[in-house]
């Protein structure tokens, strides 16, 4: 008798699968083949699921972000003081714990991969959108101070967690966690006053 | 007779030709034949020049720095006034020009590829180095405002060229040249008084 296999989880355990090709050989490595014997498939199963290299890189890709936005939901719910709240959520997009670094491996490889292939703007990360809601937030909430630029304040932190993204994952010596913590902590109190 | 050749001019050939294949097929495509055959020498003679295909790579990683910190130093000597010429020496790292944008493209080529290859922290890009240089130029001429923490500047800045610097090759259509400097602009309005 068959086993009844959800579709969607087969699905994610493939991409997974292609996540380690990639953090272990790089993207050039990440081969139909490859990822059909990492996650002990044949390459006929594999197709039933993705048709196409580009489309199973493509979902690949997605699940990362989703998988960030899971755990960021998940914070959402917890009871702490909003700076720290907005600093734990953002710190789940940094490289600094086995899972994000795996993350930004996978996200660095992409980000090449889709420019190479003329795609740039397949790379969607979902960051852009987190950090509006971010802003959305703290001036509902009165937290924004007085006479800030929304735009530019986006504009601005959404480089800044790229950017500090990159050079975790660069230069995890020079680096640290801390480090990257203190500066967002700084950066919040300079944009906002949160209540005591 | 044989043509007297400059040597080092000959390995920036070489690894100027290592750039326009890396900008069309990616690292990959970077093998020591297509360099070859790019800048039109035998295998032989491009070994003459580069003992190893990663001695090679690394050269034309670190002549990507030396070219930005050269047109750097051009802007340096023009005068202008102290915001500006902020202003216009960080955008000669950020993509968008013809020129800046093809460093960039090799910049994450490289950035993948050394990570890969286990050593990230062969891929160095001066850019620290130079935000330092910034900052000690605003505080010996006192235009850094008074009670802001350098060390946190330092970081802030450093991450906000990076990440304005992906968004700017991955998104070119939203994130317009006008609109980074202006972040640029808005950024030192904030942290420094300059004369008028």
């Amino acid at each position: 008798m068959p086993k009844i296999v959800n579709h969607e989880k087969r699905k994610e355990e493939i991409a997974k699968a292609t996540w380690r090709v990639i953090s272990k050989q790089g993207m050039k490595g990440a081969t139909v083949r490859n990822i059909a014997k990492e996650v002990g498939m044949s390459l006929g199963a594999l197709r039933y699921y993705f048709s196409t290299h580009e489309k199973l890189l493509e979902f690949a890709m997605n699940l990362v972000q989703e998988q960030v936005r899971r755990r960021i939901e998940k914070i959402i719910t917890v009871p702490m003081p909003p700076k720290k709240k907005l600093v734990t959520m953002l710190m789940e997009i940094i490289p600094y714990n086995e899972t994000t670094r795996a993350e930004m491996e996978v996200w660095l490889e992409f980000t090449v991969h889709f420019r190479n292939s003329g795609h740039p703007e397949k790379r969607k990360d979902g960051i852009r959108e987190f950090i509006v809601s971010i802003f959305d937030y703290l001036e509902t909430n009165g937290f924004l101070k007085k006479g800030r630029d929304k735009d530019f304040e986006i504009e601005r932190l959404y480089a800044l967690i790229d950017g500090l993204a990159i050079h975790a994952i660069m230069e995890p010596k020079r680096l640290h966690v801390n480090r990257v913590k203190e500066v967002l902590y700084q950066h919040f109190d300079e944009i906002c006053h949160f209540p005591k």
